[in-house]
């Protein structure tokens, strides 16, 4: 068994996020998807992102305002988003007083017909 | 962009545990992984269990003391653990107020040689 303690993992900090990536412990190699967590500040908003990666996010604490294509969706603690290839988002935490902690998950989707054998 | 919304999904109680799985959102299909959450009832553990499947665990809402092999580890809310195939694993929540909420992705491993093309 092997914990992935995020008090004593090492951060960093861009803009209004802190970022903590999960390929600082070895055993996350293992996983089918690579992982970070990330917070956004009190009354703050990630930048725009968009990347190939399908992105599954599970929101820790807080409550996270989703925006994509100019719809913004809640989502409350505990509960979880997925966000297609190329799916522009930004994050909104409307807290003003904590931070909204978040765990994401990302893998490169499999495209059909690719060549993959054990799909 | 999808939700899972912990909230609205359907659970069901075995013991001193609510589950829910992710296998009733349709979009969690094209995950590399199965999902669940999982409540411990304060006070409560767990049955033993151990399963083929690697499983990395996220500590969502209180703090979760993990058994295995009779040692016992503490895993605060907001971190992970990862138990290998057939891990025989308790979990206990020593809360005797607040339930211990974990998010659990799980799959099998790919062992080497076994004729997988694209690892």
């Amino acid at each position: 068994m092997r914990v992935f303690d995020r008090d004593s993992a090492t951060s960093m900090t861009k803009g209004p996020l802190e970022i903590t990536r999960w390929e600082q412990f070895q055993a996350t190699r293992e996983l089918p998807f690579g992982a970070m967590w990330y917070s956004v500040a009190p009354g703050q908003s990630s930048p725009l992102d968009q990347h190939p990666e399908t992105e599954l996010s599970i929101v820790l604490r807080g409550d996270a305002e989703v925006e994509v294509g100019g719809v913004t969706t809640f989502v409350p603690q505990g509960s979880a988003f997925l966000l297609d290839s190329e799916e522009a988002h930004v994050i909104h935490n409307r807290s003003a007083t904590d931070p909204l902690d978040i765990l994401s998950a990302y893998w490169m989707p499999r495209s059909a017909g690719a060549g993959d054998s054990d799909g």
